[in-house]
């Protein structure tokens, strides 16, 4: 059979994750990687690459795009471009605006014929997933999601701007007692804040007032003033050495009860190295669901609710029963 | 909208389990028990109770059966006489026999009309959804599945037929340093034997030797002679007061490595205080897939990997999206 046949838009470090993980599955093959640069500037590099301009010549030759943009302008503007073109696959995340982006995605895929997989990825993804599993079988329950530990790009970017800092890094580290209290059953009401706290690694420059530096960051609203935050001075060679990696991770509990009061705990967690490498290789499993569902005659916008595990995987349904179930 | 009609066939643990969790769905409703006793055994019960060899009448008033039958002999015989005449979901459990089974009654049910989920529950089941989708997203790695802290039926009579002994449970523990092991990013090779532990609560008949009783146990070829196993007596009365319940649970953990050797861990893990009642939850789940994917006009056997999360649950695909992902 002939492989499937992949586009990457987007290179940035989900994009590179995404150009592995099609190395990790032999029944894909990436074709090119559309980006906004010029493609010149990727000489020497193994795959092909176009500028974005060029992703309509493709047409007929790609299977499925895989979207590696940002979720606050790169996909609301080209999803529903490139989804009117090919069958896609993105994970667009700011969840407030989920459905929104459903509709304009679902309208432009339909328009075009094409299968457009929007917001997978783990949270909305895998975390979703279990959220969902969890209320439908334990209807009678409570669910909480925990973040971390790991690296949280928005306040990272929000320690570096404080004046005299020179590097930082920021974790989001889930509240261990939390988690204990809710898998010994308990269903406590918490708000975000309570279940996570925020560790900040920072770089100081020669001759800054570390009190100053502390203060200005603990203080600081809506990033860390309502948290438990605590801020650790380190050299520049340590934040190189120990800090230069993107994990991450979480939990998804739910605490329900079944019968007259029998406690039941369903939970899902990841504990991941590279949060854009395992982002990725979500992706592409899903990637394989849409031209599978496009073969079979379905259009629009899915989400990972609409799409049954069987599509994610390349073995027949008689491998799947005999070997997974 | 009207209630989704429900017949449950089978009334031990299962089956009572399967009667409560109907009652956590307002959009379900109980017609009737069929079961082989006779049915006015259960006069006064709130639910009504039928001859299972009138099953046949409530042709077109049942819109999914229920079978909660065991693995061994009842399944592998009413639910293909069933999936002939009703949508069905069952929780045949017997890995090996899952093939066939399939096959048998994917041509009952298709012969008929009707749609059958088979095997659901946790293991086969939920166990099933995880390693399918772990294996999807991490394809360079490994996964483990282990069961418990929870009661073994099989091991539990196995105990009990020893000379001298008057009752007893037996326990099924994971290795908690194998686990840690995994959890850290480690893929060693185990076997099930060295992931799990046997834990035996005994009552031994007056004037019995113990240690007799011990040695037979844990001698046990096949149910105990290749396990670490304990032997514990207690008195019948810590018996009835502590070891009554029926807990189960495990954890389904992947770990794999994704672009050069980024390691990433996908765990899934259940903690139930009642596996009867658990299981009887997914099942009410997937009663509500079946009947909406044989109004869709599917036919057939199914499995959980053939089935969307969003059909397990009462909301509509805009409130999943707006609400859980």
């Amino acid at each position: 059979m002939s492989k499937i046949q992949i586009g990457i838009v987007g290179y940035g470090n989900l994009g590179k994750g995404v150009e592995k993980a099609i190395a990790q599955n032999p029944d894909m093959e990436l074709v090119a990687i559309f980006t906004r640069r010029q493609p010149e500037d990727f000489a020497g590099h193994a795959a092909k690459f176009e500028h974005i301009s060029a992703a309509e010549q493709y047409k007929g030759k790609i299977d499925v795009m895989i979207l590696c943009g940002g979720s606050a302008t790169d996909l609301p503007e080209q999803t529903p471009v490139i989804a009117s073109m090919f069958n896609t696959v993105d994970s667009f995340d700011t969840h407030a605006k989920i459905p929104e982006f459903f509709n304009t995605v679902n309208a432009a895929a339909t328009q075009g014929g094409n299968l457009s997989v929007i917001s997978t990825g783990w949270d909305p993804g895998l975390f979703s997933l279990n959220r969902l599993l969890a209320e439908s079988i334990l209807p009678e329950g409570k669910d909480y999601t925990f973040w971390g530990k790991g690296v949280s790009q928005g306040h990272s970017d929000a320690i570096r701007r404080v004046p005299g800092v020179k590097g930082g890094v920021q974790y989001t580290v889930p509240v261990e007692s939390v988690i204990d209290r809710i898998r010994s059953g308990e269903t406590p009401e918490f708000t975000t804040r309570e279940k996570h706290l925020r560790e900040c690694f920072v770089v100081a420059e020669e001759g800054a007032d570390q009190e100053v530096i502390r203060q200005t960051i603990v203080s600081m609203p809506n990033y860390f003033s309502d948290y438990d935050t605590t801020v650790t001075f380190i050299s520049e060679d340590e934040l190189k050495e120990k800090h230069q990696g993107m994990p991450h991770g979480g939990f998804v509990i739910r605490s329900g009860i079944t019968g007259e009061s029998t406690k039941q705990i369903i939970e899902f967690g990841l504990k991941l190295e590279s949060n854009p490498e395992f982002t990725a290789s979500v992706l592409v499993a899903y990637a394989r669901a849409a031209i599978r569902l496009s073969r079979d005659g379905q259009k629009g916008a899915k989400t990972v609710f609409d799409i049954p595990f069987a599509y994610l995987s390349p073995k027949s349904g008689e491998e799947l029963r005999r070997e997974l179930l």
